[in-house]
């Protein structure tokens, strides 16, 4: 009988948050790729464009100017894929045939007055600024909304139409598909293990350390045990926290270094801006803060879809969307590679 | 109060295949672009390639020599995501690290001798021998592992890396989670409904008519209520067939057909060769075969990425991975401007 061995024999692995499975198949790193190449992230963003709706000064699709911002701006999306008022699609429907209303607002929060910086390069004074302006969002949004989901969706690959460094803000009056699956698991964790989910994997991921790519005193980033992009992480705080609001200022500095180091090794994997879509998950808000929300702990999630190179991503498409995630390194070896890389941003170091 | 127009007014719809939502905010449509355009698919695909592992005669990564087929091929992917013998990771697991063996083969299946046909542009006896060959595989795979995947990735965009016309078949020692969430919710509905979800369903979209893309006396293809990407197809038997083997010689014909018809459209609609990737759902097989699965109905998903042009596809990224799927126009929307497509292939129009 052989002995199980992670990086040469395929198995499958529990995702707790969503209650599914995915297939790491580490062997098949071997195999060679012919197919699509990606284009290079253009690395030649001025700090200022007069053309780009992003920056300071300049003038939106609807005619408003943007201030002269020195740190954050925030303001509506121009092409809302959520409005506050839309009517309801009524009752009485089918079973096959079931609709209900979506309101919510969408906002864009650029994190810098300049293009031609990300998270990675920025301060972490400038960073912390980022940090508080969600958690102020999140105060505002989320007096009425029961999710706001704040998402950054970083590069051209991963449908970011602007380079100008930002993300954005959609509030809704439902609660998302992964909202809904992940407060379903981790309500049942809580409820058969006596402990918040997220709190316990914090602690063992610590004390294991195999998949930890960075902490601090108040943050831990791993690659999840059930990992389903190349290079996913996850990043949790210590303490059982349930929302960005409840952060203490110490806990948003600790956020800030980490992000920074997380981010910088990201960038320098493969020496470029390294693409990924990210977003928060906390306890819901609006009228479940009301409620008792223990189960919950907050959470932040990167995925980023390279898998060998700055040209050869993974695609998640046949086997993945019909039947089941796949990936192509085990968890341990993508955070070994990054736990391993400098700290120091690539394009900072002088030569 | 505004009357609600699905046009105009976002909302969310129910996918009771998934028990899932999706939002749907049509008026986006109008925003503009200027993120990244793909790259046009090659259309110069020579006939034979004496470098192309995948055509006639030629030498594999494994040293096998392909024989000179006529039209369908059929051999073991070099680089399988899933092996027959991988040993079992073990037992007395902590819930938030489990893992399960995984057991399987990979199998990959040409369509055809020429690299540059696709299913469109093969003749009706051609793709008949494709979905014979696809019966046949689920008789020997399905008799004895629980699922057989059969799945096309079509296209640079989807991941595909060779441009010969070929599907991939993953059989597995476990149901995958799609499969398992498909097999829940048919099981539910027929629970609670009296009748399978999918059968019903065929039967009311064609009275509706408004979803429909093509249609003949045994088949039925919708862009349904559901639909996630742009535009999304489900390929749907009338009669109640539980799986692909239960295909009649006529029921074949008719598939074949109606296969012939939708993909001619995917492809008129931008006037490229349309990526997608697709898939069969069918009943479970191997120890499922004894068991009753009347919940189950056949059907194929085809999941296209392109929106609005043959360079300008949907993300599903950010908001899509970390809160709930988002589509940008109506999937009637979507039905009217396939259904209105010609039904011959923008290739053979002689000009
Ligand atoms: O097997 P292929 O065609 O080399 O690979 C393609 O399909 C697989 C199954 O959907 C995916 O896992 C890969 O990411 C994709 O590139
Ligand atoms: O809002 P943006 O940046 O124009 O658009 C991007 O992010 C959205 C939210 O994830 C997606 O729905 C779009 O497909 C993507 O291109």
């Amino acid at each position: 009988e052989l002995r199980f061995d992670p990086k040469e024999h395929q198995h499958l692995r529990y995702n707790p948050l969503r209650d599914t499975w995915v297939l790491v198949s580490a062997h098949r790193m071997k195999r060679p790729w012919s197919g699509q190449v990606e284009k290079e992230e253009e690395d030649q963003v001025p700090q200022h464009d007069p053309n780009n709706p992003l920056c300071p000064g300049n003038t939106r699709a609807n005619g408003e100017v943007n201030p002269d911002y020195n740190n954050t701006f925030v303001f509506e999306n121009d092409f809302p894929a959520l409005q506050p008022n839309a009517p309801d699609p009524g009752y009485n429907q089918h079973p096959l045939f079931q609709s209900k209303a979506a309101r919510g607002v969408c906002k864009v929060m650029c994190f810098h007055p300049w293009s031609d910086v990300t998270l990675p390069l920025m301060t972490l004074p400038d960073i912390i600024k980022v940090i508080d302006k969600w958690a102020e969002l999140m105060v505002d949004l989320g007096s009425t909304y029961p999710w706001v989901q704040i998402f950054e969706n970083k590069g051209a690959m991963m449908g970011c139409s602007n380079p100008h460094p930002h993300c954005q803000v959609w509030a809704s009056n439902f609660l998302p598909n992964e909202a809904t699956l992940s407060d379903r698991c981790q309500r049942e964790y809580l409820k058969t293990h006596g402990e918040p989910l997220l709190l316990q994997y914090a602690k063992m991921e610590a004390e294991r350390q195999e998949r930890v790519v960075v902490q601090n005193a108040d943050w831990l980033a791993v690659v999840p045990y059930w990992a389903t992009w190349p290079f996913q992480t996850l990043l949790l705080p210590r303490r059982h926290v349930q929302r960005l609001t409840n952060l203490t200022a110490q806990e948003r500095e600790g956020l800030a270094s980490i992000m920074k180091r997380l981010l910088t090794k990201y960038d320098n994997l493969f020496q470029i801006s390294f693409p990924y879509s990210m977003g928060w998950h906390g306890a819901p808000t609006g009228p479940y803060l009301k409620e008792d929300q223990f189960h919950w702990q907050l959470h932040a999630h990167y995925y980023p879809p390279l898998l060998r190179s700055a040209g050869v991503r993974k695609f998640m498409v046949g086997y993945e969307m019909l039947a089941q995630e796949q990936r192509d390194l085990t968890p341990e070896q993508a955070a070994e590679r990054l736990r391993n890389l400098p700290e120091e941003h690539y394009k900072t170091i002088e030569t």
